[in-house]
């Protein structure tokens, strides 16, 4: 056969791809784990090397004939799932690379490393003004690719679909909208409670090698496999998938705040079973990795909050962490334990917020891209717009833009349409959790039992295994039984802190 | 320019093809450090990926016409030396893969595979004949290899000059004959001796974490970069330069035999200053290494035994070990501890073989292989040639093939020419040393005083930075005066012998 011939040579292309994916992913994960410093700049090289012959494979004559030869119906209708979605992606990453003018292309990819140096002090210095005109010609570029790439309904949603395919403004402003309307009364209402968890046995010493411990301890209940995974030290814990077999997880220990390693390995671990749990037959292919940014969030940040910050959870695992502790949660109840990790206050920083105002700092963020990019904001306004955009949403306005519209790396890499997926995961999380209930309708007590095997299974079933075979809302469909829907999310966040805060 | 221009193409094609060997090099460490091992089987598939995209590099039309291009006479010299020499080094490879038919290469990397694994089932069972068919399979190969690329003087010495360019028998037979001659009277001296070293308190326990941490010390004293490599543990100790900047060492700790730690990470820690000590400027060709088994050897042997197992090194740093150790070393005056380190006796197995009979077991070998290739040996009476020659050098016969004829594992692979390269390695050390007493006379006051640096300058100067700029005996014969000189090593034994045994 003709076709399965060129099916089986597209393939073998294809996987040659992933594979090289896969070396470079390894040394980054290198590069940030342990890579003496003085090989940093050649390894650097060898990273470039690869990735640039990556993208030339994605573009090349070779990957345009495949597209060519395989895409129409009819051939299409004779190749497997997996080569066919695998065309899909393919051609979305061609159409994406190939429509933008090489020269253009080139300076943006300068602009944006320039970019990134200049924000970093900028940030420093609390300059906005430094940061400015970079950041004018990053949007004005962002632009210009949507002008080649072409838009349906909102120029932000072509933005949107490069990290959550299929969710658009319109369907994000109804959500964001319904879910500021509940969650700005709620926190205005523990902002006046009389009745704030004790904190403080919260920063006591805990040595780095016994979190390290519990940190291990708590990996293996979710049911992380150390032979397809291993745990690390790093500065900005991650997770990466090299693929279902080799999925590595790194954490952070602050001495002083155990909450910053036990959180992060879990919320990192969320991440990484997603990965572990990816069908084999999709290693060598694109489709072997999360579906989406916001999908892959949901995972993190389902076992981060729903299950870690949970009492059932806690129930089982406390006297653990006592266990390893040295001392600092004598005399203090599950309760007040419970209580104590999870306060809620308005903050400046996104990344250290809690999960009640996290959506908050992702709201600001996504009025202000959709606002840029269709021409009702200019990046001039940024400090102004963001300042009172945090006094309406939290209620207090950053003393500096250090602390308010510089904080992000984001932008200053010429990723757009990337903060919705954070809240995004929450949504998502919360409507999956509901969705398990039914199944597992035992939920709590298996938390309590520190039976997580249940639950992982579950996910794997609805959500893993398919890697980026089904894209997020499909998967949200088939699992759910609707689209997005703010109001599982408000319901926990309501329930959840009207007792904390003794609503 | 019209040369400057493929000058630089070339060079640019031959600096992907390091970056490769690169990626590659870091995904062999990550194997052997701590890979999970369900992500084994995909990224052996993403190693052989990329080693055979550099193979395909190395054959491919777009080398040929590179070395075509800028080999000829006129336009050789109007190329920078490292150019030059790299276009050597490429010509070499070209012809070594070209000259083979495409099936049998092909049959040949199957044979090898097959064999290994069935060598490590023969040895497992101590079974040659089931070893046997395949040894004279890859024999046979090796023959037919010769005949394709051609040989002088010798056949064998074309299986040499892969390993140790420029070694022929001629060279090879005269030094070991002359070194035997001398080893051979004195291992029976002292076997004869009355005066033999304790040797109990080698083998107490010490704790891994403090073999790790002396093993960390005594790399920083010998000038090993931190910041250009790291130590890990493995169960077979190695060193690996990915490039100048990042040259990684592992050991292996055996918490009753200290020695095993010690002295491996001494040994690995030569090879390592080599490669962290090439010259920059070869980064990115297949220069920047070093320049050839037997000068791998003369470092880290050079470090092991010349340095690591003398009286003067140990004066610095017993109390070091002591320090770190259990006690076991209470009562045990430094001459006693430098006369235990340095037992001496025959033995079967040539990795555990002591500085003075090691030699002997490479001839073994060496005369094993000349005489296979010269069609004066069969592979069926290797068993039987194999015993008399170690009774003969050594004085004692294997019990069984095990211990004898299926030890190593390089036949199996197809590594023949190889052995000689670790007796090159001590001689070179030997010579390399009596060359550097003149420059350094208070050699033994450095050592002393754990001032280790002149010395790692003057071999960085004279050895290191060259990489494979300089063939090995070029490099012997400048830094020494003369060629390959047994006599130095005979002395350096001699002298240390007779003192260990009171000879």
């Amino acid at each position: 056969m003709e076709i399965q011939k060129i099916e089986t040579q597209f393939l073998e292309y294809v996987r040659k791809m992933t594979s090289y994916n896969e070396a470079i992913g390894l040394m980054y994960w290198d590069l940030r784990t342990g890579a003496p410093k003085k090989g940093v700049e050649q390894r650097s090289e060898v990273i470039g090397m690869l990735s640039s012959e990556v993208f030339k494979m994605s573009t090349s004559e070779e990957m345009a004939a495949y597209l060519a030869k395989l895409s129409s119906p009819q051939v299409k209708e004779q190749l497997s799932e997996i080569t066919s979605k695998t065309l899909e992606e393919c051609q979305k990453e061609y159409d994406r690379n190939k429509k933008i003018p090489a020269d253009e292309f080139k300076e943006y990819v300068v602009l944006q490393s320039k970019a990134e140096s200049v924000w970093e002090q900028a940030k420093h210095e609390s300059n906005f003004s430094m940061f400015e005109p970079y950041l004018e010609k990053l949007v004005a570029f962002n632009k210009k690719f949507i002008g080649y790439w072409g838009y349906e309904g909102n120029k932000y949603n072509t933005l949107l679909d490069m990290y959550e395919p299929g969710v658009t403004v319109d369907i994000l402003d109804k959500v964001f909208l319904q879910l500021r309307e509940h969650i700005v009364p709620l926190v205005k209402a523990i902002a006046e409670s009389d009745s704030k968890p004790e904190t403080s046995f919260l920063y006591n010493h805990f040595p780095k090698e016994k979190q390290r411990a519990v940190s291990l301890e708590l990996l293996k209940e979710m049911g992380y496999d150390f032979n397809a995974g291993r745990l690390d030290e790093t500065v900005h814990p991650f997770a990466t998938g090299l693929n279902p077999g080799d999925v590595r997880v790194t954490t952070n220990y602050d001495e002083n705040d155990f909450r910053t390693a036990v959180f992060g390995t879990i919320h990192e671990g969320g991440h990484a079973l997603y990965e572990q749990n990816i069908s084999q037959s999709l290693v060598g292919t694109p489709l072997c990795s999360g579906t989406s940014m916001g999908i892959h969030e949901s995972q993190s940040l389902f076992y981060e909050n729903i299950v870690g910050r949970s009492l059932a959870y806690w129930k089982k695992n406390y006297d653990l962490l006592k266990e390893y502790s040295s001392g600092q949660f004598e005399g203090i109840s599950i309760e007040d334990f419970y209580r104590g990790i999870n306060e809620s206050k308005p903050s400046f920083i996104r990344i250290e917020a809690d999960e009640l105002t996290y959506p908050l700092h992702v709201m600001v963020r996504y009025e202000i891209e959709k606002g840029l990019f269709n021409d009702e904001i200019e990046v001039k306004d940024l400090p102004k717009i963001w300042n009172a955009k945090y006094e309406e949403y939290l209620g207090i306005t950053p003393e500096n833009d250090a602390k308010g519209v510089l904080q992000d790396v984001h932008w200053a890499g010429g990723s757009f349409g990337y903060f919705p997926s954070y809240a995004l995961g929450y949504m998502y999380a919360a409507q999956l959790k509901q969705a398990m209930l039914k199944d597992l309708p035992n939920y709590d007590t298996l938390l309590e039992e520190g039976n997580l095997q249940p639950i992982k299974e579950w996910m794997t079933e609805k959500v893993h295994q398919h890697g980026k075979l089904k894209k997020p809302l499909e998967i949200l469909n088939e699992v759910t039984g609707e689209g997005l829907n703010a109001s599982h999310l408000i319901s926990y966040l309501e329930e959840k802190y009207s007792g904390v805060y003794h609503l």
